[in-house]
C-alpha cells in the first residue's frame, strides 16, 4: 500500500463523507479519504507525517505574517453569516482570531453557506491568507490580523446543541444579569467537563496546577530529595480504620491509603534520607464542603533532620516560597485570566515565612473575643478568623502554625519534650485555610507503642508500622500538601472542585 | 523555655538514658536530654537548628580532610573489637568508611567496650579526627582515610537480631555458596523492606527509578505537554468490567481505574492538546508472574496529532530514547552497582528507534519455525523469541511493533483505514518484553459506537466515554508505559518486585 494513502485515511476515516454529506468540490470541504485533494503527498519524513504541510499556531499569527498563505487547525468558536460573507472566530485554547469566507474568485456561494453551517466547537482545517486589519479586532486575542479563507475542511464535527456555551461558562457571577445573560452552574460545568476544560479559565487553572507540581518536584530534587512511589492499596487502615475506603482484593479485603505517610517513613528508615511523592490520597469522609474531596493529590515530603524539626519546616516553607515565586513569575497570564472571571487579591507571602506558635494564635483569637481552651483544636471559623488576624498584623497570606496541642494530633506525633501538653507538629495555611499538616514523627518503637496505647489503638493492626523503627531510625519529620487546595487558595477561588479536573466527593463519581 | 533545651530534647527524647543505661561519662555515650554535654548551644539560626555543629558526609571524607576534627552521623555497618581497639565500619547509603576507637588519652576501656556493644544498623553520632591510612582499605568506599573517634553517641539503637544481613542481601546468586555464605530470598527481602532498602542495590534501583520519572516529565514538558491528574476512583469499569477492583463508596460501589486513558482523552477533547500523567494503575488480574503487579505506576501520554499517528509514536520513542540516554549518562554508578549483584549486558537502542510492522514480526517468527496465524496475538514466549530475533538482526533492545491485528486490540483502537484486519496501534518492547501499549484512538462518536457494538460492550456503561467525542475531537493517540517494567528491563533484572518499592500482587499486600 502506498504511504500517502495510509496517512490521509488515518486522519480522515471517521469524519469522511458520511458525516459531511456527499463531496462538494465547490466548497472543497471534503476531507478526502482517497489522497486526492488534500495537498501533501509523500514528501514527509518516513514515519512521521506524510505531508509537508505545516500547521501554524493562532498565537503566531501577527502582522509580520501578513499576506502569507497558511494552514491552520482550530475550533470554530463562533460563526456569523452576513450576506455574501461568513465571519468565523477560530480558537486554539486561549488564543483566537477572526476569519472570513467571502464570495469571490476563490469561494463560491455554496462555500460561504457551508462555512456558515459548521457547528460551533467543530474542528476545522483552513487554508487562508493572513491579512492585516485597519481597525483592531477587540474581541480576539489576535487583534491586528484576520484570515481570508481559501479552503476549509471539517476535521471533527460537533453536535449542534452544546450542553453549555463557553462564553457563559467564563462569565463572572452576576455579570450581565440585567441583560439576561446566563452563567453556568458548577454541576453543569463538571457534568460536561470536556467542554468546560476548553474555557480560558479552565485552561489557565490546570496549566498553573501543572506548574505547581513541577515547581514542587524541581525544588526538592535540587535539595537532594528522591522521588518515591508508594502503594495505594494497603492491607490495614493505619489510623484506626475511620474514613477509609474498602477494596475487594481477590478473596480478601484491603483499603485505599489515606496518606503515603507510613511508606515515606519506611523510606527514611531505609536510608533515602529525604523523599517526596506526588499521588492520589483517599478519604472516605462524608464531608460536602467547599474544600473537601474524597480523592485528592498529595504533595508529600519526609526527611531526616540533624538537630531540630524546624529544619523540616524550613525545607517545606522554602519549597512553598519557591512555588509562589515560580507562579508569580511564570504564570502571570494564567493568574490574570482566572482573575478576569474570579477577581482576587494577589497572593502575599513573607521571606522568611512567618511561624507562629499555637499559644500565640490562641492569644490572638482570645484578644479578638473568641472563647476557646488552650489545648482545643482550631475550628474552621477560627482558622479563617486567625487567617484574617494574621493578614492584618503581618500582611501575609501564608504562615506556619507550630507546636499544636498533643491531644489533637495523631499518635505518631512527637511530643514536645519540654511541655507534654504540646507537640513538635505544625500546620501551614494559605488565605486562612489549612493546606498542610505535618510533624516530627516518633522514631522510637517503644515510645510509639506507648503513644498508640495512650490512643487506645489496636497494636496488632499497626505492628508492621511500629516494627519499621526497630532497626535504627533517624529523627525525621514531614508533611502532606493538598495540591488542589494550594491551587484554589493561591488563585483566591472558593471551591476545590474548580481546581480538581475530575473531582470526587460523596455525591460525585463522574465523569 | 530556652531554645537550646528544645532542640536537644527534640532529638534525643526517645533514645535518652532509658535505652542506653545510666549515663557513663567515661565513654561520653549518653545523648543528654539536659543540654549539658553535646556542644552546640544557641548559636544556630533561629528556627533552623540550635547548634553550630555541621555533620559531614561520608563521601566527602577524603585525604584533603586529614587531621580535621569532624562530626558525622551514620549507621554502624559492622563492628569488631580487638584487644584495646574497636573497629567500626560506618555507612551512609552506598558510602562507608572505617572508624577506630582505641584506648588512650581520650578513650577509656569502657568506651571501647561501649562502642563494641553498639548493635549493627544503629545510628550514631561521632566526633572524630580524619586520618590518612598507609594501606588502602579495600572493603570501604573511602579507601584512603579512617576516623579516630573521640566521642560516640547512639542516636537510634537497632535491635540486636536483624531479620536479614545487608551483606547477604546484596550477594549475587550462587556466589560463595561453597563457603556456606547465605543469600536472602526475595520474600524475606520484601517482608523486611525497611532493611532491604538500605542495600547498595536497592538504593541504586530506586534512585534510578526516580531518574526515569524525572527524565520522562522533563522531556515531555520541554515538548509542550501539560501534566494532568486523573481520578483513580471511577464509577464504571471502562473496558467491560474484567480485572477491575471494586471499592465501597459510601452507599454505592465504584472501581479502581485500570488506566487513565478515558481521562487523558477527555483532556485532549478539552483542548490540552498534549498531556501526560504519572500515577498508579490497578489490575485485578490473578497473574503470579515475574512481570505482573496488581498496582503499578503508569507513565501515560496522550496527544493530538496533525496528519499521522506516527507523530505519536515518534514523540513516545523520542521520550524513551531521552530516558535511555539520561540513565546512561547520569546513572552509571547506579547501573554498575546493580550489575555487581545482577550482571547484565548494557542496554542497546537505535536512533531513530526501530519500527517493525506486525506482519514483518510474524514473518520473522515463521522463519524461526513458529506456527502462528497472521492475526493471532503474540504469546509471551513468542514475544521473547521475537525480542531475541530482533536483537540478532538489528542489535537493539528497544523497538516498536506497529499495526497490530484489529481483533486483538480494545474497541477504542482506530482501525487501519487501508486494511480492516489491522489497526493503527503499537506496542513497545525492551529486552523482548512489552513496556507500552498504545494506539490512535477512535475520535468519532459514531465509529466508537459501532466498534463497541462489534465487541458486544454494553453501550449504557460507556455512554459518558462516547459522549466525550460528540463536541468536536481532534485525531489523537497515546500510550501507557509501565514504570517498574522500564526499570526492570533497562537494568536487565528478572523480577518486577525488584523495581517496585512495596510491590502488590495477588499474594502480597504488605508491607
Amino acid at each position: 500500500m502506498s504511504r500517502s494513502s495510509i496517512c490521509l485515511a488515518a486522519l480522515s476515516a471517521p469524519v469522511a463523507a458520511n458525516k459531511l454529506g456527499p463531496p462538494s468540490p465547490a466548497c472543497q470541504a471534503q476531507p478526502s479519504g482517497t489522497g486526492g485533494g488534500r495537498g501533501g503527498g509523500t514528501g514527509g519524513r518516513e514515519g512521521l507525517s506524510c505531508t509537508d504541510r505545516v500547521l501554524v499556531r493562532v498565537q503566531d499569527l501577527i502582522p509580520e505574517k501578513a499576506d502569507q498563505l497558511i494552514w491552520l487547525r482550530a475550533r470554530v468558536h463562533t460563526s456569523r453569516a452576513k450576506g455574501k460573507q461568513c465571519f468565523l472566530v477560530l480558537r486554539q485554547q486561549q488564543f483566537n482570531l477572526q476569519a472570513l469566507v467571502a464570495v469571490g474568485d476563490r469561494a463560491s456561494k455554496q462555500m460561504v453557506k457551508f462555512a456558515a453551517n459548521i457547528t460551533k466547537e467543530s474542528i476545522v482545517d483552513v487554508e487562508a491568507f493572513v491579512r492585516t486589519v485597519e481597525q483592531k479586532i477587540e474581541s480576539c486575542s489576535q487583534q491586528d490580523v484576520e484570515l481570508h479563507i481559501e479552503r476549509i475542511f471539517v476535521i471533527s464535527q460537533a453536535e449542534p446543541r452544546l450542553p453549555l456555551q463557553l462564553e457563559d461558562a467564563v462569565r463572572p457571577d452576576g455579570d450581565g444579569e440585567e441583560e439576561g445573560r446566563a452563567t453556568v452552574n458548577q454541576d453543569t460545568k463538571l457534568d460536561n467537563r470536556v467542554i468546560d476544560l476548553r474555557t480560558t479559565t479552565s485552561q489557565a487553572i490546570f496549566r498553573l496546577q501543572s506548574g505547581v507540581c513541577q515547581l514542587f518536584r524541581d525544588t526538592l530534587t535540587e535539595k537532594g530529595f528522591v522521588e518515591i512511589q508508594t502503594p495505594k492499596i494497603i492491607s490495614a487502615a493505619s489510623e484506626g480504620g475511620a474514613n477509609v475506603f474498602t477494596v475487594s482484593y481477590f478473596k480478601t479485603s484491603a483499603y485505599l491509603a489515606q496518606s503515603p505517610q507510613l511508606y515515606k517513613q519506611m523510606c527514611i528508615c531505609g536510608d533515602f534520607e529525604k523523599v517526596f511523592c506526588v499521588g492520589p490520597v483517599f478519604r472516605a469522609e462524608d464531608s460536602n464542603t467547599h474544600r473537601h474531596l474524597t480523592e485528592f493529590v498529595g504533595l508529600d515530603i519526609e526527611m531526616a533532620f540533624s538537630y531540630h524539626y524546624h529544619e523540616v519546616i524550613d525545607s517545606i516553607t522554602d519549597t512553598m516560597v519557591r512555588i509562589f515565586k515560580g507562579l508569580r513569575d511564570n504564570f502571570q497570564t494564567e493568574i490574570q485570566t482566572v482573575n478576569k472571571q474570579f477577581p482576587s487579591e494577589p497572593f502575599k507571602f513573607l521571606e522568611p515565612t512567618l511561624r507562629l506558635e499555637y499559644t500565640e494564635a490562641v492569644a490572638m483569637l482570645h484578644e479578638a473575643g473568641v472563647e476557646m481552651g488552650d489545648e482545643e483544636d482550631l475550628s474552621t471559623p477560627n482558622e479563617k478568623l486567625l487567617g484574617r488576624l494574621v493578614k492584618e498584623k503581618y500582611d501575609t497570606d501564608f504562615y506556619v502554625l507550630d507546636k499544636y496541642p498533643l491531644a489533637v494530633r495523631p499518635f505518631y506525633t512527637m511530643p514536645d519534650p519540654n511541655n507534654p501538653k504540646y507537640s513538635n507538629s505544625y500546620d501551614m495555611f494559605m488565605r486562612g485555610e489549612e493546606i498542610l499538616s505535618g510533624a516530627q514523627r516518633v522514631h522510637d518503637a517503644q515510645l510509639l507503642t506507648d503513644r498508640a496505647n495512650h490512643h487506645q489503638i489496636d497494636l496488632e493492626k499497626i505492628k508492621a508500622y511500629i516494627d519499621s523503627f526497630r532497626y535504627g531510625a533517624p529523627p525525621h519529620g514531614g508533611g502532606g500538601i493538598g495540591l488542589e487546595r494550594v491551587c484554589m487558595l493561591y488563585l483566591g477561588l472558593h471551591n476545590i472542585r474548580q481546581t480538581s479536573m475530575f473531582p470526587r466527593d460523596p455525591k460525585r463519581l463522574t465523569p
